[in-house]
């Protein structure tokens, strides 16, 4: 077994994840990260501060021996908090086990003990303020912003994010390059501060939502004691970010849609001008390593819509899954890259896809009776055969079923509920359609 | 063999190329089209009235015994004339070989043939003024704008262009949905009339490009003794259809770079304003067919950037492709639609990725002297080893052989020439590389 030094490009979640099960197994690694370190800087971490962290995230991050850490930072949110036009607020749990939910975590934090973890190993180096320029094929280097070089040896795994450089070094070596589907609508985070008494001004123990059919605004709670607010909205259109260009626009567009809201925002209008607007997009590769060298990890290979909370917990996940196929192949790394590429890029094409789907739940079906009814039939469902049949939301956050699975299985239960009277659920008729499509789970 | 009618949407070139081979096996064809008959009233054809034609397009249309009516109306193009800045004009010949040409062909003629020959087999039926809004999965129906319902009973094929209704329809069921990577870069077309004397006012006989580096204007010929021109620009940035939005500015940007042309070019600056701006783009699509019954062909799949003058030519190889799956199938449908995909994505990837390549070629390349030495050696490379080594445009343009073969080959070629002496080429040295390397070619 070779221990040769492996590469890492990015040192923003995925990266110093990987770092540390690399550790763990017995490589010295070096991770290359554009921006200072924010432990010692105090810098903006990205474009969202807070992030949801369920299962998947959860259990690659116990495999790094690092959840004690981590676990005093989340803040449990148990369902959807729904904020209806009419002024009408309605919970809506997750899950009926009161066990299951998804955490609120601030990436800064999170990031900082991920990095701190994987300098502990004593094998891992991070280089700091190293913005990855280019790889010269010529001299086998990686070229830095900062002029410095680093030889290519051995792997070089691509942590560095949607606009990754690794990605584009990789497409031009394939047929079948990456490609970036614009979602059509940005976004733009807002901030509510505590209150006067130091307290949460909204529910702390939920994720808040505003669906307001064609956009939305959402809420999650931080440690300090305020919200993270999103709004997502068109980025062009009736309704849109193009459309509303001055402070008394947005003023009257909050003031229409999200009065209950537009009090508790700090320093509104102000901060939607001086925030940047977002933009989404998902990006599919079709080849997520080259060579078995270049391997491409989070969202460098498969970044993702963020409204299925998924975009941390899948990437945290392909760490776990690459380092499974190296360890099946007992440490020999030839053909490592290539079968974790071909093993999970069907999954990620999967959660890309229900995360797109998860918009239009959140921002328009969430308010409305039928999605409440086919909600509250596949929860009696999951208790009368919970080893056949577990909504989909649960699936992607509560369990480890690969996503492609998960989705096959979704469409399944779509289809059932479909055939059944929402309002008088025949269970019998019920029963033989899910003891016929869904295998019990084991 | 069952003889159901096969459904076929877009009758724009691949649509009625497809129609013909189908009639010609004994399916009866409904070929739905969203604009009227160009053949009865005179509209607008397309985004480009001129077309490449070589020789995967004309092996195609010879199949489909239609090539006699096809054959007056090309006019052969033996090389690139060069116009370099300095206002010299190279010709670049296409090939050492003198029959091998492509040839210009208006893009409305040609389809007024192929929909005329399709027609007269009896088997087809042409529906104009036919746009296909979309599939209802209840009724299994498609549904056109103009509230017309068609059942689908059998094959549904999507020749309806890089927009494809078919497409979307696709990527809806399937994991891996299509991808629009745009270029960056857009096209416009202006117009040089024949000369006062009704001739031609340059060489017929060639494609012209004004190659300068980041863009470029080219010119092909028409029968009507006319050329059309197309400028191709950044969207984008400092020298951009962005930054020449006037009159005076554009008639500047003509004057420093297009100097020579500029007083050929009919009524100009005005159809510069006139002229919409055309948008370039690729289409990657992971899924061509659906459960072995939709199925796409041509730009629906595969929409190609201009560059290698192979839209068409590929679009019509698609047909045949199909074609030769079923005949090997004897008929049975049943998995022809899957192998033909999966044959056919990555020789489409690879044109693809030669298009976009070729644009650097054409911009720039051709007024480089390393460029110019390298295609002598090529040349000389050709001459020797005849069986074995035919340069990359030559393949693409003169041949048969699979795309993805050629992109493989041209790979090898490019690196055997990037290892000799470009003035004093050792012939001995690269017979040994090109036998080792280069298998011959049947």
């Amino acid at each position: 077994m070779d221990h040769d030094m492996k590469i890492i490009i990015g040192s923003g979640l995925a990266g110093p994840l990987l770092a540390i099960y690399l550790s763990q197994r017995g490589y010295p690694v070096q991770l290359y990260e554009k921006r200072p370190d924010l432990r010692v800087e105090n810098i903006p971490v990205g474009r969202s501060i807070n992030l949801a962290l369920s299962h998947r995230g959860i259990k690659a991050i116990k495999s790094a021996d690092v959840f004690d850490k981590i676990d005093p930072l989340l803040i449990p949110m148990k369902g959807r908090m729904v904020h209806l036009s009419s002024g009408d607020i309605e919970f809506q749990p997750y899950s009926i086990h009161p066990y299951e939910h998804i955490n609120s975590v601030s990436r800064g934090e999170l990031n900082k003990i991920l990095m701190t973890k994987a300098e502990a190993s004593g094998k891992v180096q991070i280089y700091f303020d190293h913005s990855l320029l280019e790889i010269d094929g010529d001299t086998n280097e990686l070229v830095f912003e900062n002029g410095n070089r680093a030889p290519v040896t051995d792997h070089v795994f691509g942590a560095d994010g949607a606009g990754s450089v690794i990605r584009n070094y990789i497409d031009e070596k394939v047929l079948s390059p990456s490609c970036v589907d614009p979602l059509g609508h940005d976004y733009k985070e807002l901030h509510i501060a505590p209150g006067k008494n130091g307290e949460f001004q909204l529910d702390s123990s939920a994720l808040h939502i505003w669906p307001r059919g064609e956009f939305m605004l959402i809420a999650l709670p931080n440690t300090d004691k305020s919200f993270t607010c999103t709004l997502f909205l068109p980025a062009e259109g009736k309704r849109s970010f193009e459309s509303l260009g001055t402070p008394e626009l947005i003023t009257e567009f909050f003031h229409t849609y999200f009065e209950d809201v537009q009090p508790l925002l700090e320093n509104f209008p102000n901060t939607f001008f001086d925030n940047p607007t977002g933009k989404l997009a998902t990006v599919y590769t079709d080849e997520w390593q080259y060579n078995n060298q270049y391997c491409l990890i989070g969202d460098a290979a498969h970044a993702v819509v963020p409204f299925f909370g998924q975009g941390m917990n899948a990437s945290f996940e392909d760490c776990e899954v690459l380092m499974q196929c190296l360890d099946e192949a007992q440490g020999n790394w030839e053909g490592v890259c290539k079968k974790y590429s071909s093993v999970r890029k069907s999954d990620c094409d999967a959660i890309a896809k229900m995360a797109i789907e998860n918009y239009v739940e959140m921002r328009d079906l969430v308010s409305r009776k039928e999605f409440k009814q086919q909600k509250e039939i596949a929860n009696i469902l999951m208790e009368r055969f919970p080893d056949r049949f577990i909504p989909r939301y649960n699936m992607v956050s509560f369990t480890s079923i690969p996503y492609s699975e998960v989705y096959r299985r979704g469409a399944i239960q779509k289809e059932i509920i479909s055939k059944l009277d929402l309002k008088k659920p025949d269970l019998t008729a019920a029963e033989s359609m899910i003891k016929e499509k869904l295998s019990p789970l084991v």
